[in-house]
């Protein structure tokens, strides 16, 4: 099996590390790329304008893609491009971090948080998360006030406020469980699940799992994406004559 | 006072006729001008994956409008990238077709009808209405099954489909009003409200006249939109250093 | 076009100011009039009861009014006889300030919280939202703690109150605008957004701007109310028969 | 216990049959009066803004009426007035035919219908029962097409349309208990439950024991209506000196 | 009419006061039966897997009961088995503590609160009130942690701990209605809402009163539960073949 | 890692078909055991009673597993006693048919469909599947009327039952994933995907791997089930000393 990591970002700072986590934690048999876009394009996507600028990029990446992988994984809690990189991933499955993280979290607790890195981030989540079906979970979203680029840059200190917010929301908010608003904030959940006694999840390692899980579903079972209704991709012919998802990422 | 309508597709079959609605529909003191996206942009914007390719678009026109216009209005009744443009609008306010007609619609009624396109777009817009808080006004998303770039082009036909449709979304699904939900369903309105007997929103008309209004309202009062929290828009100087919305619409 | 004020009290205190406001932002083009209701009406509509007794009224004046006007607007935040009047409006549009002022905010902002005069109004204010579809835009609803008839008695003493509790929306509920809750706090929402940096929507303005905004759609495109299934009127012979909505107003 | 039913029209025709079948099923120890308004009011309250014309007296009366009675029940199923009064009702309980059925019918099965005279209530019903938090059991609502004056003028036809409508909600909407939705639509529903096997409300009846109930529960224990918040009564100071609720019922 | 009611734990401690006080208030012709489970059941349920050890008890009780008596009472604020129980109760009503209670707050005023044993009530008794449909009522449900079977134990301090939460459910969460949300907290209400002036809902009284009410009304309308659909009971034969409900309660 | 599934009747009739069924699906490393009920127990679930009689069953089957098993499955469409086993699990999952397929349906469509045995299902089925958050995506529920234990007696019946439902959920009902609503309808997903062209999602392979998969993440990353609040066992000294798991299943 093959999963295609896509760090939505003109920004290659994160690659090494998520492609080294990423390693640890493959089944057997999986083999993983990570591929970040050109920098000319945003470093980090906190702006919902900046995340405009890089659908396209995903929409191609997982076109192309989808010829070769079994799953793809937006790496942004923001799950931009979500819907639209679906309609052309073909028989590969597309996961993002906020839907898998919430989707696992739901069965390990009646409730969670979230921890973001910013008051930005919490509209457009609390959306999100309304629309995959979990607002009756959401116990809050708390804002740490790290920017993105330096939540690994001084770890001590995100990790400090991780701690803060977390306990905070488990004990004023009722969370049962945590979870970790960005694919930047890795790293942190084994010492803050074993601090803080509830299960943290990762929004790396939740949408490259479920990744796995469903890309393995549908290669055993053949449950692939359905491509109806609202899922019908575009035409092919329409699609090879136009030739809009055959230019480079750039 | 300045409004620009992006028709965000790489056609320009539509433009003449729309610019000419608006200059027809316009308030005096309203000057209007129209662009379209460049050719090898998608011609219609039918699955998401298209709308994904122009969301950059919209973000790079709404950020450089923002600076001369008072209203900018995104001509396709998916609402593409209405988040992420109004982010970047500065005080120009920013208006969709679905909003605007689902806003103009809860006024005029109890409860509406969509009359789309293609039973592909029923999913999406229906997962608008609901983020827009209508969904319990909603009696039903109608398709018609007439593509994008037929709807003009044979005008009977169209015409024929609409009024078959719109009756039933009265008798059967108890509708009140009636929403023709695309920007390419133009010049249909007026015939099809003197037969039906309900208001029969245009959406050319209800985003591009909402538009004149918030920007009416911006103007007089100052009724600017918030620009904290998740409104808030990425800094000014990360925005000039990074250059990222001043290339040209390609 | 000429649109008619209601003050759905028997207090004139507030007309001169509220029809001064009016004028001074109506279009060219536009008529205004005001109307309040005979002394023997409540003189504030802060319970529920109060807001029975004159409901009678909202109907009859919106009833002849529809007549000569092109539109309607009720004058009081909890939106009395909002429904009842629409339902004889005839080709008038009717309008009132949380419907208007919570349909404006909803596009300057992700969240809105309401400022209101005192915690009586909280409940069915909630409700309304609800109704009108933003209850997941409902930051907060709080109250100042001011009634009704002294809004405007102290104004330096409202306005600190305005701006305290403002300021805790924005900061400890998340609002991104603002709205002032009862249709005697005008006035005040230009320092506020001078101080507080958001916007702030006036629920004198907002109704009698959007009152306008439909009207002007009415008259050009024929977006009339519409008038079947739970929209329609009584028999215009029945009406005529029985001379329900001739008696004078009292 | 004494409760008062008002009848809030001004039609005298049910008065006769309401008041015998109130008197049929009344608890012992239970004394029951009934009012309807003056011949001036409106003879039936199809239409939102003749029920807006008799809120004034459903407030005067239950306010009057909060001094001898220990209920008091508004006999429409619209349930009209139905906040106002409780405002006012001092320490007796106020109900309604919706609310109450509803709230019976919630605890015979998972599922209602509610038969309603005309397509014209659909709208305001529908809201009602969101309102008291019933959306998720509303199977359907469905018209029978018979006016309110002739729903006992021709018993025969409207119980053929009962039946007929009953059973299509059974058997195509899936609903396990049905609802009489007018309280004109009396003397029907022993039958309809003999020949369609499941629960049949009616709507004179479940109001009145619902009043019964309450007032029961009032008397007993001291639960009594809030009167905190926005459950808050007007001063009786200030209703004293105004004299608002001492007009006779005209 | 008779009415048992079901303690559902293996602990006799409550079932002398709780005779008592349904002795003390029952209707006159009502007669009342109490049966807890035998001594190896749990002696709480504050655990969902102690609750799920007792269904199978309630079942049976509830399905032999139908036999004899008009009304079953289910006696845990949690309502176990409420559906199950319902399912096999013949003509008999099957009520519940936190059903009942909601139902009746939710006419005492706009908004309740519920005050509980333990946090870990919180989720499960939140999730019930969603399916109950006043999730838009619920101010908070607030823990005063002591144990249930210290409630009874050292009331003094189960006294003050209600008032201290009731209080702040009233100040802070505006709760207009007090619900007490487990049925050993008895013999409180009466002081609470003497020192806090709302109606404060006790759980012993609510669901036996309500039972009392609606076999009122199946005795007298007809109005039995629901039979078909979602509400069909097992075929007779074959729970006569099987002898499912035939084994004693062990 | 090993996995239990539980077959919570009291019939083996499906016993060796599905251990068969789950051990040519299982991951390489997992190792299945299979249990179903004393023979007393009732042979299917089909009323809410009987499945109110095996709830003590699951409970004390995963409070036992759990100390060897890394997860466990309850086999049953309307999920029995998710919510208890799951809070005496300790460190094992607890994975069921309607969570399991409607959190896998969610990411392969925008809607789905679940056919059932029979309209009693679909009431309880439909709550379940609101309180898992998915009732924007649930296009219908639909009976194809084959009792549960025909299901597999008459395979070729049942399979053009559930072919001609399914093409209805598709075109009817706009459903674009179906669920095989029923753990007895196994060995038909694949026809039915092949005839029909949506993912067809089998409820026995479903809930199991996913067990396999939550029963991965909790043993990779320690996201085990959360032990506070809402999801607090019950002490371990009240278990031992009460000994109420203790108890051989019977």
């Amino acid at each position: 099996m093959r999963i295609l990591w896509i760090n939505p970002i003109g920004y290659e700072g994160f690659n090494e590390d998520t492609l080294k986590i990423l390693n640890e934690v493959r089944s057997a048999g999986t083999q993983v790329d990570l591929v970040s876009l050109p920098s000319d394009r945003p470093q980090h996507l906190q702006y919902h304008s900046y995340g405009g600028l890089v659908i396209a990029d995903i929409v191609r990446l997982t076109y192309q893609a989808a010829k070769e992988y079994d799953g793809v994984v937006i790496g942004c809690f923001y799950d931009p491009g979500l819907r639209e990189a679906r309609e052309v991933s073909g028989r590969a499955v597309v996961t993002a971090p906020c839907e898998s993280s919430t989707a696992i979290a739901s069965m390990l607790g009646n409730t969670f948080s979230v921890l973001v890195s910013s008051r930005k981030n919490i509209a457009k989540m609390r959306e999100n998360i309304g629309i995959y079906g979990h607002n009756h979970r959401l116990a809050s979203i708390r804002s740490i006030g790290v920017e993105v680029l330096q939540l690994q840059a001084d770890r001590g200190y995100t990790s400090q406020r991780l701690l803060f917010e977390g306990q905070k929301a488990i004990d004023e908010d009722g969370a049962e469980v945590l979870i970790l608003g960005c694919s930047a904030i890795y790293g942190f959940y084994q010492e803050m699940q074993n601090r803080l006694g509830v299960p943290v999840i990762d929004s790396v390692l939740a949408p490259f799992k479920y990744a796995e899980f469903l890309a393995g579903l549908a290669n055993s079972f053949g449950w692939y994406p359905s491509r109806i209704l609202g899922s019908e991709p575009p035409p092919e012919k329409e699609v090879a004559n136009w030739g809009y998802f055959d230019h480079p990422t750039s």
